[in-house]
């Protein structure tokens, strides 16, 4: 119950022996079909596109409905079942999905390995804005989907001014990005941005996301419009999507922002604080790697929603944006394995993101588990040809 | 009749006094009633995305079946209305974007005004991928949608080494790029790349598309991650689709590539040929200011269909890639106005952007137009009061 409690009720997407899906919350470890519990039926579809489409107001009223009826447990005769028993599914259909480059740490980084000349880690523009790039919705898969290990092409960098020529072959430098996913519930009209201090009646919660990238991919590809296929092979979501009420507790003041930001990126003063004190765990084929605080972000959801859409551009329901890699100041924080400097995912490896944080009166609030194997092509070829 | 007679026959959805979006081909200026026309259900949906999803043997058999059936015009009772009577929807759900940068011309153009001083104006990569970056969906819109100014951060460079420091307001660089979207019927699962000598089993058809761009808000904001807000605003493509069946009269040779490509980038030698020889107009305020030449494109879209799979990336019905900006040799054939070097749009200013395509036995095949007028910020509040 610990992490599950009813301080956190996070809405998934269930289905036991191939049914059809239906939406579900998790208290404790049962997954509790909610068309059953509510009587709604705008959760017995296979996603939660409809309700997220309702609205803020909607999402309070059934928030409270659903911790009145599971304060003393699951009711008697209300559809549940033990989270070993289901197979959980993509909770939201993915419209847009939007990375950002949040975190001082990482960029500094990443700064440091790839422009190590240049005396400031960060690029002119990165105090200015949060810098992003689109990235591929249709690769978004959840919790426990294997990641074939991408192929593309790698040129190494030469020394002697000669050109370099590529080489096409499996990723050698096959990376995990720690992040947070903010997913989007009501949208905005093309032309029509959203302010940050209303990012809360937009911004419906939270999953834990993990940005694979090929470094050696990316690093031949990116000049001059980012990242491609680097990245576009795999990102893997966790199944639950715990509401932004359930973080209340966690709202804490993002690290003071210098120089200041303009206008548009300004929460004004009588706001809650759009920080978040949410630890992250980093696990490796069973053992913990690193602990990402994302409470340590430079930029907050809010600022990355109203720059987002400050140009105009119109967000969906099902919009997923997520943080960029979480690291913090220690070397046991950080959320890439290039920034760790111990070497790059193996063809087995397994990688597991962790979350919690605080809730009200002593309550922890858990994420769901976010995990992913590499599978090499091979493998993948093998069972075509067994079909 | 001229171009768009039987050996065209594109497909798009429309709809009359406020009715229910349908699924339409063109015939002359008839806007002709698949359903009705064809009794196939299929078409009575408000897009084409369930008959995209049906694959080459169906798309080549409607198809056929189009050609007989309209050989001696609109059958009497066939329901078809005027091209000026209905309203054009958007004809496809667009699942994820992607904008190539295949265009030789283009990308030296542009290289030798933001490089001046790299005797090379091509990036080390540019000859072997063709390269790309993903766009928003959400944003895509159909021809005759106005376009509101974008507002974001720009920043002079600075000459005396201080840092910059970014304004906000509305873009005064504004620019359009005038490309040929490339439209998915059949998409391939994740971790199975499609083979360029298979693009035909999965491309559809094609459709005029303009990457509206903020040259401005791109340029301070695309280091490293690649342009977001200075394109996210808003693209418009042309409400009807040509089928790629249409276009077998215009498969040309694409240029000579050099150096080799690597294999998986390889049409071999027994496939027809993936230029394609369609002619651009560019027309702003009535008048025509350049012919971009797509015939002249270095990267083919066979080659980019296989280039953006190739990591085993899934791609999906209603998956859109842009060619990129197409830019002949000529100052009149450049397909930016950036490129032009007179200018940029003002507000109230109209792009329209047309083709056409040689078709078999002396016919031709146009494509719809892909219209946008540029308006204020303000304009669009005034608009939004009066509701």
């Amino acid at each position: 119950m610990e992490l599950f409690g009813t301080t956190n009720l996070p809405y998934g997407v269930y289905s036991v022996d191939g049914g059809a899906p239906r939406c579900a919350t998790r208290l404790g470890d049962q997954v509790v079909d909610l068309a059953d519990l509510l009587g709604d039926d705008v959760f017995a579809l296979p996603t939660l596109d409809a309700f997220l489409a309702q609205g803020r107001g909607r999402w309070d009223e059934v928030r409270a409905g659903l911790r009145a009826r599971l304060a003393d447990g699951v009711p008697a005769g209300t559809t549940a079942h033990p989270v070993d028993a289901v197979r959980m599914h993509l909770p939201f259909t993915v419209a847009d999905y939007v990375d950002f480059y949040a975190s001082e740490h990482h960029a500094s980084n990443l700064g440091r390995l790839f422009r190590p000349d240049n005396p400031n880690p960060l690029l002119p523009n990165w105090k200015h804005l949060p810098v992003s790039y689109t990235g591929r919705a249709g690769s978004v898969v959840v919790s426990g989907t294997d990641v074939v290990r991408p192929s593309g092409q790698r040129a190494p960098a030469t020394t002697d001014g000669s050109a370099p020529v590529p080489t096409f072959g499996p990723s050698t430098r096959l990376d995990i990005e720690a992040e947070l996913g903010f997913v989007v519930g009501v949208g905005n009209p093309m032309g029509t941005p959203i302010e940050a201090a209303d990012a809360e009646e937009h911004l419906f919660g939270v999953v834990l996301f993990n940005d694979w990238s090929a470094r050696d991919i990316q690093a031949w590809e990116y000049v001059p419009l980012g990242p491609h296929l680097g990245k576009s092979f795999a990102s893997t979501i966790s199944p639950w999507v715990v509401p932004l009420a359930a973080l209340d507790a966690a709202r804490v003041d993002t690290p003071v922002q210098d120089p200041a930001v303009l206008p548009y990126l300004s929460l004004g003063t009588d706001r809650a604080p759009w920080g978040l004190d949410i630890d992250l765990e980093v696990e490796l084929n069973g053992e913990v790697v690193s602990r990402p605080p994302y409470a340590s972000m430079y930029w907050s959801p809010a600022q990355m929603l109203a720059h987002l859409t400050v140009n105009g551009a119109p967000t969906r329901t099902g919009d997923l944006f997520a943080s960029g890699t979480i690291s913090g100041p220690g070397k046991d924080q950080v959320g890439s394995l290039i920034e760790r400097g111990e070497g790059f995912l193996e063809d087995g490896d397994e990688v597991v993101l962790r979350a919690a944080a605080p809730g009200p009166d002593g309550t922890r609030i858990g994420f769901g588990e976010c995990r992913g194997r590499i599978v090499t092509s091979r493998q993948l070829d093998n069972r075509k040809a067994q079909q």
